[in-house]
């Protein structure tokens, strides 16, 4: 489970909130909320949606414990309420889109429907899984890209994660397109390949660089990158592993790698490069660590720098400049009347009622552009852009896929959700129907989310009519 | 505990580098490794150190699992370094600043001594700890030193902070300054309070503003912070607060305040004190959130918004633009002879040997500078620039305080380290022995860091005469 106690992981005001429906007797009301953020994070052109197989499997098994009762009898909650909570679990309907999706901005990625009271009382815990998880698949997603497929990226983010966030953000790059991590714990949780050799403390240890190298190929022979900057990269460094790879050879093994962790990589992989290559160990794989995110790494690509794999940090674990999803949680309707906020700033103005997306698909399969439309529309002809309603899209002809489906039906979930390596799988096939003008760093093509002709009069029709 | 497998919650080479040097016979060699790190976050001044109680706890508890050494197994790891790991404790020593320090880039605020494989294998745990609530302290005392004393700083942040780090980042906030949390769940762990009244989600699910407020107020009659922006903040919001404040006046209650989530708070708050001093309710407290940080904060200040309470949510408990406070772990000796990683990068030479630093004080008392020496050196003459040592400092006569202490002896803990509340106290007291002028937040003076001549010595001594 994500987190011991669920319940309790929360903001006060769902609580505050929760007792006041209850006490009411509003909690017994119908109410339908939407999740979705507002903006792409790092100034892309997509999300790769992650986070839902934990956040089903806690809101299923979400109970409040005794210590947490009694906490609330402290903070002067009522009995009634207590009592209320004793037997309280979520026995609501949940559709989402699958896990490892790609998403993107004003489009209800997810739907919760059931009692004011249960709907309400899990905002906090579905927002702080999603958000994060999503906001480091992204992140991911952009590495890998940057990297291409023919290059390994791995996640050494532990130590410079936000906390406890080094947990998921392992699963999330995983999911975003990772091809391993240094995390340990979470390779065990989530059965992710994991793997490290040394660090400079291991060479220092060692009177001389050389017998560091020796040593650890003695118990490693198969599998070790050694480390070449602690003295003088290309003045000790890659000598004394040319000369540990000659050894190796002789006894029948090869060395696997190099480690460059400082200084200009693009120069010091072409020069690594090319004194393995002059000593006859062409297969010597080259890593490179050190402040890497997808820029550098698509500038290095760029310089043709001869690096195999890279080992991405602090940047990709902690979403560096974007270090949040903006994503929101928002009541679509009550009793199966469409709501509305409006509020000060017209960006926050939500999209009411219950509401499913459209996927629609160019002729060759990629994707198109998405409707957002009522859950009882069928057939669209067209689709409107969601504050600028005169610039319209025409849907007529194309196919589509309906993208959310239900995962929870009266508090239990519908099959087991997929694991993280069919998740990344799902990500790597529907990433690849987005066409790459969306995934360029630099201004990308934004794509396409319009809402149908019935919401767009269904919210404008709120919005003239509601009364405070 | 922090985390419920602390010896896997670790890089894997760690573990790696561990049974190298086991089998080796290397791993009873004495180690000292320094905690430090480069950069303040945020341009600032200063860092507010924190993570410290639970990095100890952590330590003190951490074995391996019976599922960790099977995973291990599974990797390949020997069957004798996992009898090894059967009875592996940490009982080595560790110095450390107090919880709730202000402390500087380049001095080893903690310190740990003990055999080379226990000193290595903390090393990722001891990173993600202290480097994350370090980060959030420092950004929560930057808050609050911008709101000051006589206004209150609310923790919003969970539902934007980095998955569980959110559990975590309520708790460093609290010892960077901040008063409260809607955190349910570090409230009671961490015994923080705790409070929150409601979201749009609660008007909404009534038919009309004016019955949502009345019925939060029959059942919050004496701590109802109304949230009014959610159709039209001065049209209906105020106008509803203020029936609904008379109402509960007539039956011998006081609203407590009202609360602003969007639009331009210092209009909004000016135009809202307004209307509510005209009405009679001087005493009704205004909150303000959305997108809140000390930027926002000092300028609403400097507008001379009326506003009492301000709730901070993504830029506090994600640090923001500096989402990681770069602390790094490096080994100083091995067996008492210095070491040093020299590195292709100038500013990554670390400091030789087993060090302290002593906090020089101004007449006042107020903090002048802080000197790295050896461990064994006691009186300061004058203390250098680290990197450009002709730049002197006399310390001559200056009274100085001891930043490290013991904290655990041979793997126990020496004493019962404070509390949250505590720390809270002590962060306080520190923290007006900084001069404004390192507080400030652009272009802060920048705090004094030298080292002993001894140590410079060393330092050069090593560089000149290290073999690779």
């Amino acid at each position: 489970m994500y987190i011991d106690h669920p319940a309790s992981y929360t903001d006060y005001y769902e609580l505050t909130m929760a007792q006041g429906y209850f006490l009411s007797g509003m909690h017994q009301k119908r109410a339908s909320f939407d999740y979705f953020f507002r903006k792409v994070p790092f100034d892309g052109g997509y999300v790769v949606y992650a986070g839902l197989k934990e956040l089903i499997e806690t809101i299923k098994h979400l109970r409040f414990s005794k210590e947490e009762m009694e906490y609330l009898v402290k903070e002067g909650f009522t009995d009634k309420f207590i009592t209320y909570l004793k037997t309280f679990e979520f026995r609501g309907n949940i559709w989402s889109a699958k896990e490892g999706e790609i998403v993107f901005p004003n489009e209800p990625v997810l739907r919760v429907e059931g009692n004011l009271l249960e709907t309400q009382l899990i905002e906090t815990l579905l927002l702080n899984v999603l958000n994060f998880q999503s906001l480091i698949a992204t992140k991911a997603a952009r590495i890998k890209y940057a990297a291409g497929e023919n290059s390994t990226v791995l996640d050494f983010g532990l130590r410079r994660a936000q906390g406890l966030a080094g947990i998921h953000a392992t699963r999330a790059a995983m999911i975003g397109g990772f091809d391993g991590t240094s995390n340990v714990y979470s390779a065990q949780r989530f059965s992710i390949p994991a793997g490290g050799t040394m660090a400079h403390s291991w060479i220092q240890s060692f009177g001389d660089e050389l017998t560091a190298f020796r040593t650890y190929c003695e118990h490693y022979p198969d599998s070790a990158h050694l480390l070449v900057d602690t003295y003088d990269t290309l003045g000790s460094g890659i000598p004394n592993a040319i000369t540990v790879a000659k050894e190796l050879r002789e006894k029948g093994h090869e060395l696997k790698g190099i480690r460059l962790d400082s200084g200009d990589l693009a120069y010091f992989s072409r020069q690594s490069r090319k004194m393995l290559d002059d000593a006859g160990f062409k297969n010597v794989k080259i890593a490179a660590s050190n402040q890497l995110d997808e820029r550098v790494i698509a500038s290095l690509k760029t310089q043709k720098a001869p690096i195999d794999t890279f080992g991405v940090g602090t940047r990709l674990v902690t979403g560096d400049n974007s270090p949040a999803l903006d994503g929101v949680y928002k009541l679509n309707s009550v009793n199966d009347e469409p709501t509305l906020k409006i509020s000060e700033n017209i960006e926050k103005i939500t999209l009411p009622g219950k509401k499913k997306i459209y996927r629609y698909l160019n002729a060759d399969g990629t994707f198109y552009g998405d409707a957002v439309l009522l859950d009882h529309e069928t057939l669209l002809e067209r689709m409107h852009h969601p504050t600028f309603p005169a610039k319209k899209s025409n849907l007529n002809g194309r196919t589509y896929e309906e993208l959310l489906g239900q995962v929870i039906i009266n508090g239990k979930e519908m099959y087991d959700l997929p694991e993280v390596d069919k998740i990344v799988e799902y990500k790597k096939e529907r990433f690849a129907k987005l066409h790459p003008e969306y995934k360029r760093f630099d201004n990308p093509h934004i794509y396409k989310v319009g809402i149908s002709t019935r919401l767009m009069e269904t919210r404008d029709n709120l919005l003239n009519t509601l009364k405070p």
